[in-house]
């Protein structure tokens, strides 16, 4: 996993087409028509999509050279999703040693009553 | 979540030093000054990289007016990570389906040899 792929693979899912066009793919391949299909967008503007998928790694071609259907290629997909769990854990960690702190703190006080009120 | 609001943190996640940011707040509270120190970039710079990621909501400032301190904001980077996670789940759920239906096929050769060699 290089700096470049997740560069890659975040700039091309920053896109809502882009993230369609991958949910779509995701319920297996389709041809460039079929994709153009539900989005109120040209086929041309379709492609261009497609072109920074494919460029990003995470959507590549068929073996059918008259379809040419575009697959959704989960490598990429995962090594972002582990980047973005990787560092879930570590913030989330930070939130349970405060949480565990707060609780130290607070059966600290009850066990030690101010002895002024 | 907003498609917006996924645009924006992909967008702020697609660069190098805007994901070193993040994992450095990941582990506590940090100045831009602390922020700048182990980058070799000006400390404008890193100032133009927090801009980002603070309008995607992933980096907040703390109440120190003297500080002012920047911290991490989890809940922008848990809706990306849930969003990948969703998609994730179709993708490998259909791999499942092939590799069930290539067992299937397996199965079925076992059974009924050919009668011819």
């Amino acid at each position: 996993m290089t700096p470049e792929s997740l560069n890659a693979t975040f700039a091309a899912l920053a896109d809502p087409t882009r993230r369609a066009i991958l949910v779509r793919l995701a319920s297996g391949e389709a041809s460039v028509t079929e994709l153009a299909e539900p989005f109120d967008i040209s086929q041309p503007a379709i492609s261009k999509h497609l072109k920074v998928l494919e460029k990003a790694g995470l959507v590549s071609r068929g073996q059918d050279a008259q379809r040419r259907p575009r697959r959704i290629e989960a490598k990429p997909l995962a090594e972002a999703t582990a980047w973005l769990e990787r560092y879930r854990k570590i913030w989330e960690g930070n939130f349970q040693r405060l949480d565990a702190l707060l609780d130290e703190l607070k059966s600290a006080q009850k066990k030690s009553p101010p002895t002024k009120r």
